[in-house]
């Protein structure tokens, strides 16, 4: 299997398997080598007490698209730390797509961006995650 | 009112109105100026594909956490950054307590620490958050 | 002027006007807008206690190309915040390269990212940088 | 030998054998475990464009006080990550002190808080490293 395609099969396998994911509502809309895009659509009950979207529901997408682009190798990888900016509020009902791209991969350490930008294009928050690969596949080899 | 007990009604006001914090089933256990400590117990929905307690999930207590301590003078304040180093894993049914205390106010900024350890005191995150005021009162005169 | 030819010559004129980039050997390799490369060369007076480029001079190259990119409209800009991975070790003698591209720019908000390469394409660090414009110019109508 | 004899120890040998703590004019004022606080004066070669510190000398400052306390059990230890917030602006001839204490100690990974302030007080920045542990002793038992 070629990369591209281990690293979408891993990431269909991950939200499958994953209680938050669909809890959350994510759609995976393309995986493939260091890469992830997902989207997830901001609910009333992902709001904050100023009746905006949440941080932790912004965080929380950002890391899922980067936990997606880290495991892709099918090594099963491990946010080390990460940083977010807050750029615009997001409202109920707003769509929002995370791309995660990976810049640097070095040993057992990686480093992926994630944008996460509305579905008109209005950039809501710029992300920074620091994986470590802790040993072991993520799926099975007949999976 | 003293500003211990303002920012204890803050916190209050903040999580009774917000979608998120009642959904997550955050409790609050203390606020007062400056700092607030409160805790949540991770579900099956708030885990990843590793079967562990999803980072965003982490972040999210943490950043709850950070805005009760950030608004608790009554004055809208939004997060603007916020970077999260993930120490330890935790598991469904685990209680965590994320404690939130000021570090810095300068002008419209301030920094916040956060920790969020398990209930048997392992540590699990270490969290600094970037917070600006916007200006307005978090809750009126009158609440 | 054009805008890549305004961020050529502010950054021109940040670099001229400094104390630090002239001491630390900073060369300009580009600016156009929303983006700036730069080099320096790690010397023994820029190693730490482990014998290694010390974390600081690395940060330093990279928030020195981050403030070169966040200028480069000629609206006076500051770093409110950064985050940097450190992802191998620099030797006395390496050059090395910071690049960098700006990922958002929403109001008065900017974010960069700025990768840190050794001269042979090793990657030594990813840095975020946050930042606020303040007001006013940095270069004059007439310079 | 006590942990907070052997924390001084290593600071002052680590200080005394780098190159870039000296050309800075760094003072070391205290170490003990898991705690360090040194000073330095702002020079006019530390300055950047605008005519303030440099945000890579104030990140230099508090990044190396970082590594005096993450070393302070002797066990070599580096930067993974650090992330910084800047609250004000530092001037030609200001001392800037940094303070780094402990947060968290897991395995081979380490949380630090550092505070930079003006020596009136004034807050400069506010730093949160992550270490880890590489293996090896900074100082030979003899030393």
């Amino acid at each position: 299997m070629d990369g591209n395609a281990t690293a979408d099969k891993v990431a269909r396998a991950m939200l499958a398997a994953e209680g938050a994911g669909p809890a959350w509502g994510i759609a995976l809309l393309e995986a493939c080598e260091g890469y992830a895009r997902i989207c997830m659509t901001m609910r009333a009950d992902m709001l904050n007490g100023h009746g905006t979207a949440h941080g932790g529901m912004i965080f929380a997408l950002a890391d899922t698209a980067f936990a997606y682009a880290c495991n892709g190798r099918n090594l099963r990888t491990v946010a080390a730390q990460a940083s977010i900016v807050f750029l615009d509020a997001a409202r109920e009902g707003d769509e929002l797509i995370a791309e995660a791209q990976e810049q640097a991969l070095v040993g057992r350490s990686g480093v992926y961006h994630v944008s996460v930008k509305a579905a008109d294009g209005r950039a809501i928050a710029e992300f920074q995650g620091f994986s470590r690969s802790v040993g072991g596949l993520v799926i099975g080899e007949s999976e």
